[in-house]
């Protein structure tokens, strides 16, 4: 199995990176791009540039594709659809929950079976300690391709639903993405006094890595709905130096738009009576 | 100097914390809290319940203040100013560079000495090798003092300008809660699949920390200018996954409104002609 061979679409940022670790882990790798050129350095590599999608979909049993979107996945796979019964699909194009679930179904009445995929990575990190990847949906599949998988990076199974790796995937870039917005909007800040970005990067990410410390904490409160049990930072207190935050962004003519939305939220709590409350309250607010 | 005195103003659950610190590291410490009972832990330890403001600053030489805002603390120093001359007062009280600015200058006119601070670390970590404070104002009074601070944690001066230790606080804060927005969006999203949040925030805390490895990156950029430099998940990639974190969440009947603000500001550079470039220049369009 070590050495089994692998289809791979997509050859964009991620998918150089993952053709690379499919390579350097002695798997015979077919490759696919739509715009052509792209497979060079990994024809370099041992790679073979194939044809045409339907040629890479014929060329191995295990399929794995890595493309910007849904849509695209739809618009390389809808055309060569009878190509792929009988194989295994790992579609690690990021897509949603309910994209995932539609996918399955579709793979499933091509007669094939069908792996869901969220990397947990950037490119330069795939097929290092760095990378996890998060997959559900066919378990006899994953545990069949697992030694391949586990080349691009550690590899989690969630479960035979076919949406919960891009629900976890979808989370886990939430949460980044808001700790980016806060940095990038913290570094625009300090910037407006001839602070250099350099200088004060290494206190930002020592401050948020620390403060992560919060969020088993929150989590906590969340499960048991106690949102004032082992409260440190209040959220009337937090409201308070919010107006700071917003003000101060202002006076330095930075727009706080990145920062804005946690303000009206943490007013309605103080409004409803939760000020001595944690800020894990706040997504009481957030479920529709 | 080791066992000199300290009187603190404002007893809430960070200034009981600074009381604490100041008394288990042998200072005299006199302290005063607008509503009463407050101080009665502390006396335990051994500090001195001043009857009034007043008194309170009277005292010592050297006077702390860790009130809500800005506007209790010139409620509270206001009818006291002309009890200030020849003191020291530290501000550990959250504000705007503005608004300590503005406050060096009150203080001045009392005839004190003056900084600013601010208290990078929540109630329990003062104290411990996790807490660390920033200030900013008169050096001759942080050199001087120094050795008491450093009871509360380890203390970085700024410079003299007043409002520096605010500009990082805030700055700091601002970065933290970007980050605790996103975690929040991230648990309160896997609650919907009945994912237990205390279950999924390991993984959460976790990818959050790893990320933080971007914000050098990013500040590199930002200082050059040149958002193009190593990128590795260009913003054209990440606007089409960003439509998927917003689509997501709305599926899954969770208000997207802590995440979306990234998303005009991405299509906003996308559709200038910088999708190949990294989120970083993202700052661009924060500066008015
Ligand atoms: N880069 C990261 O940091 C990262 C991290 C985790 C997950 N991901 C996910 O990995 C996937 C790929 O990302 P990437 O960084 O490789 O993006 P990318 O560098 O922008 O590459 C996009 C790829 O999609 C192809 N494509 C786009 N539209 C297509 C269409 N209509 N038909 C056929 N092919 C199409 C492109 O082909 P052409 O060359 O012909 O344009 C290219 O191969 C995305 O879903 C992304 O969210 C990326
Ligand atoms: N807790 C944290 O995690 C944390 C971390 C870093 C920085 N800080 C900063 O530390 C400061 C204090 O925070 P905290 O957590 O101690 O808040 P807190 O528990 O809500 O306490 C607020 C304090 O301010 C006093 N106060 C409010 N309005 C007043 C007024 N008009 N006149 C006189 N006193 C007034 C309160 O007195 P009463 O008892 O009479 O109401 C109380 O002593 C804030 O600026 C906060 O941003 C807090």
């Amino acid at each position: 199995m070590s050495n089994s061979p692998v289809t791979l679409l997509g050859l964009g940022a991620m998918g150089k990176a993952l053709a690379t670790a499919f390579l350097t882990g002695g798997h015979p790798t077919t490759v696919w791009n739509r715009t052509p050129g792209k497979a060079e350095p990994l024809v370099a590599l041992g790679a073979t540039d194939a044809a045409g999608a339907a040629e890479a979909v014929a060329a191995n049993e295990l399929v794995v594709v890595c493309l910007l979107d849904y849509a695209s996945v739809r618009d390389v796979l809808g055309p060569v659809a009878g190509a792929l019964r009988g194989r295994t699909l790992v579609n690690l194009t990021n897509g949603t929950p309910a994209q995932a679930r539609e996918m399955a179904e579709w793979v499933a009445a091509q007669g094939a079976a069908y792996l869901d995929g969220g990397i947990m990575a950037i490119p330069p990190g795939i097929g290092t300690e760095h990378a996890f990847l998060l997959y559900s949906g066919d378990q006899g599949a994953f545990d069949t391709h697992r030694p391949v998988l586990e080349r691009l990076g550690r590899a989690h199974f969630l479960g035979r639903d076919a949406g919960l790796a891009p629900l976890f995937d979808i989370a886990l870039l939430s949460g980044m993405s808001g700790m980016i917005a806060g940095a990038l909007h913290a570094l625009a800040l300090v910037g407006t006094e001839n602070v250099a970005a350099t200088e004060f990067a290494p206190m930002l990410q020592g401050w948020i890595t620390a403060m992560t410390i919060g969020i088993p904490l929150y989590a906590e409160q969340i499960d048991s709905g106690d949102y004032a049990h082992g409260v440190v930072s209040n959220v009337g207190m937090q409201a308070a130096a919010y107006v700071n935050l917003i003000r101060a962004a202002e006076d330095q003519g930075i727009s706080p738009e990145l920062i804005a939305p946690l303000k009206p939220l943490m007013d309605r709590r103080v409004a409803a009576g939760h000020a001595h409350e944690d800020l894990s309250g706040l997504v009481e607010l957030l479920r529709k």
